[in-house]
């Protein structure tokens, strides 16, 4: 049985969103058990008495908050983070869920889980939505500089994660760049390339539309790019979805075209919705870490759960491991 | 009277969208003229006879197409971009507006018009769309490597340009960075925050939905950032358009919605559309430069004209010096 060590307290929202969306894992999924890591007086009345053969409770007296420094999350030991995070490091719970500080859950988990053997930097990878399904992109925050050596790790990351744990078969990967050529790029993106030329199923450079329109499963650029990058693309959407909204405001016929046409936009919200995905995986650690937004709500959680279990349930790690060791040289 | 020289033969679909966006300008603004340069034979039946006397030809026998080598522009001085960029040079058009390959145009402005005193490296500005008016980004491809110098020239050139040409008083500036603090950003974007710092109206680091939001005017990358995330936005927008697109073909229903809501999605292609902006101007030379999109139709040939006037009409480029001297030490 998967055990997911989850800490219940980081949350923008505390232990509620985190709680309930562990419910509607439980439902849905038999075969893993939770441990819920936080203030035991706090939670455990938050417990259905049908989960409590499946949900224990590990105590944890403090909480790294979001605007705490990640900095100190080594010393805070009795903060829900650390103590789940120990968890995982002991043996106890095969992978960790939190959806509190990201930087606090990252240094963490590289400093007392580890790295897996060849990694010299674990990156955030999180999942974009295209028109017939999604696209990889990492790193997207972990490593604001990046040398060409960690743009190659990032792509045998990416790919192993896409067919260990997204069921991608020969997962096509590209270079994100500012233009197809193999000329085009910057210094590092440029060297990166030569390196990454060697693995199968590279198309070589890729460009800021591709990540939307389905041309590769796996993106790789420095965290840098990838955190402007995804800021923006929800930027442009969010954008698009306040003009609709006020022009309809303006227009009573368009009010009545509004309601006629809920059913597609409840299909877009589902498409472009981060919630449908849960959390991001923060992958070269020797176990699997998915890092939530702190606003997830349940949906979002129940999510990010199941990612953990399916890594867990992989040979995600020992594939990067290898991979890593045949084209790292 | 001002004169703009128009690269007549460069864009993707030849001359005639080129002259059609002419007329429409001939026909709003009374004060400018346009001297065509390119194919001779080709242009002239094109020209109608109510504006002989406010365009005239000059004639290129040579074009340099999409697929060119930019570093040939130098070589092909009978191509129509060489031609028009010699008439800015030797002063008889004031500016200069072109739809053909944006590498050519940007290495003649540079090399033959000559940089402004004091600019290191000239810049493409581009306009992006917010929902209540819209943001200059610059870099967004002349620079794909920059040095903290190249991005305190950019943020300067784009203060002016956003003051002077698109008539916005003290226009905030903030520079593209992977969150708000200023301990944010790489190594770069970090030393270019000390030297921006100086700077009235800048607000400090801003993220990628900043740029939408109307947060500031002026965003300050480099290009190949700039590259990424303006085909990053494109790219999002068009799969949102392509996502309800999709499922208005499978409902009926639906189909009747949208015919109501035909209106509200016109005004939003009126934000999003890039031929409301016409070009992207080259900031840092010595003459007005605007490099339209390659497939520009009228409108947007319209659009990057008038550009091209604001900036032949205003102080742009004594100012930029001005204030580089300034603030450059």
């Amino acid at each position: 049985m998967i055990k997911i060590a989850i800490d219940a307290m980081g949350g923008d929202n505390g232990p509620t969103p985190i709680i309930e969306g562990l419910k509607l894992a439980l439902k849905h999924d038999r075969h893993f058990e939770a441990i819920l890591v936080g203030n035991e007086e706090e939670l455990l009345p938050l417990i259905p008495s049908k989960f409590k053969d499946r949900i224990s409770i590990h105590h944890a007296s403090d909480v790294i908050g979001m605007s705490d420094q990640a900095t100190d999350a080594l010393k805070r030991k009795e903060s829900s983070a650390y103590k789940a995070i120990e968890l995982v490091k002991s043996g106890v719970a095969s992978a960790y869920v939190s959806a509190g500080h990201s930087g606090a859950s990252m240094s963490l988990a590289t400093l007392r889980i580890g790295r897996i053997k060849g990694v010299s930097r674990p990156a955030i990878a999180t999942l974009m939505p295209t028109i017939t399904g999604n696209t990889l992109v990492l790193d997207v925050g972990a490593n604001v500089d990046c040398d060409p050596i960690n743009l190659l790790e990032f792509g045998i990351m990416g790919q192993v994660y896409s067919e260990d744990v997204l069921a991608v078969e020969k997962p096509l990967m590209g270079l994100l760049s500012n233009g197809e050529e193999e000329t085009k790029g910057n210094e590092i993106t440029k060297a990166a390339y030569k390196l990454l030329e060697p693995l199968p199923h590279f198309v070589g450079n890729v460009e800021g539309n591709d990540i939307f329109n389905g041309a590769v499963d796996v993106v790789v650029c420095d965290g840098f790019m990838g955190n402007v990058l995804l800021k923006t693309a929800e930027g442009v959407a969010d954008t698009i979805v306040t003009l609709i909204k006020n022009d309809l405001r303006r227009s009573l016929i368009a009010i009545t075209g509004a309601v006629l046409m809920r059913k597609v936009f409840k299909n877009l919200k589902l498409k472009v919705d981060y919630a449908e995905y849960g959390g991001a995986p923060l992958i070269g650690v020797n176990a699997p870490v998915i890092i939530a937004h702190g606003k997830s709500n349940a949906k979002a959680i129940k999510n990010a759960i199941f990612q953990a279990i399916k890594a867990a349930d992989s040979n995600l790690n020992s594939h990067i491991e290898e991979k890593l060791k045949q084209f790292k040289g």
